[in-house]
């Protein structure tokens, strides 16, 4: 490969996510393709764009339009994406994809699994005591 | 949340992949249950463990046991993940997972895909010159 | 390059940042030497060192082992740096860096902004009221 | 901390930095201040802003105006950074900056290692030899 082609390719940005996230998302309710479709979301607010068409979604992944709109909904319909009515500077009314239902259950859950966590604790704690 | 914990979930790994993976997965192939395959390897070997069983990936997947080695022998069949001999220190064999197969084909689709848009380019020059 | 050698770059860890964290740096009381003494030990633990001495950063930075230290010294000294003693398995302890300090005064300094946001945004409407 | 301005916080994007970048900037002539400066640059093409005037990096950093100058003179000297002149669809010239040398270098010291690590082996058989 050429090296400016290569240094072009290293120049590129990424998408980071969460350790936990990619261990616990079945725990979210949500399966490989949902994830996925959050991930395409994510990689597009990161550009700048925080709208994509079902279709172009399906560009990105193996879901025809229809499967695309019915994990868009599916996602929106479970809390964990949502869409936003926005307006720009000339006050024109936009549509606006967001993360942060997902992030806002993902603490929800965190917090549980302490909750959990501490009780499973106190539980061995009295297995040993007796 | 309590600081602490907040402290300890911000403090965790990320996993990252290039924008350019995101985009063109399906052209390497690969379906989004076999991508997140990937990722979880990416994952387990970040993490410095390069082997896992098709157990330990169906817990954190939604597919089941039988459908998890599937997955691992087509990505290991169409050259995407190779399963390698190593031996440690002490002369015991063990295997590992390498995902070095991917970024290979990464690599060839790249470059192949310069040389398609040099043709294209040069079609376009054509075109103009006519 | 060769792509087997090309294909093991790309295969390499990345350390993550996030962007508030590099744009507000200077508000934590940290200068580049300090972020970068914590990003050299950020990536020591990723990889699964939780300790790291003078010399192996010194081996890392501009500055030399003496200076490294002082580093070192003053992320502890200004609580953005934990050194805990803990035990491996068979009892016997050693010393861990931890990032959490400096996690802990990141939630408390964005929770602080938070306020003085909400009071400008008073201050700006009371400004607009008269 | 409220969860909605903690789900805004985790929503955040992160700027990754390969570990070799991390490990070896060193050889590749850079100090702390230079580094950061390159980092900062990044994170602002990420954010789809290609250029950054000394004072919006002097507003991120410990060093004044002045020192930012002669930081991004260097870099661009040192031929680790280019600004190079791009034009919109408007026509209307504009500078940006670009980290593609930064990966060039990069490239060639990763590839010279290998060189010198054939070199070095092939000196110890050698040595084996007799």
């Amino acid at each position: 490969m050429k090296k400016t082609k290569l240094a072009k390719w290293m120049a590129q940005k990424h998408i980071t996510i969460p350790e936990w996230l990619l261990a616990h998302y079945t725990e979210l309710g949500l399966n490989e393709y949902e994830l996925m479709a959050l991930l395409h979301i994510q990689s597009f607010i990161d550009q700048g764009d925080d709208f994509l068409t079902p279709t172009q979604l399906s560009d990105r992944m193996t879901l025809n339009h229809e499967e695309c709109t019915k994990v868009l909904s599916k996602l929106i319909r479970s809390q964990l994406l949502a869409l936003e009515k926005k307006s720009d500077e000339s006050g024109i009314l936009y549509e606006a994809y967001s993360l942060e239902p997902l992030w806002m259950r993902i603490i929800e859950l965190v917090d549980q699994k302490e909750y959990t966590a501490s009780q499973v604790e106190s539980v061995e704690l009295e297995g040993k005591l007796y």
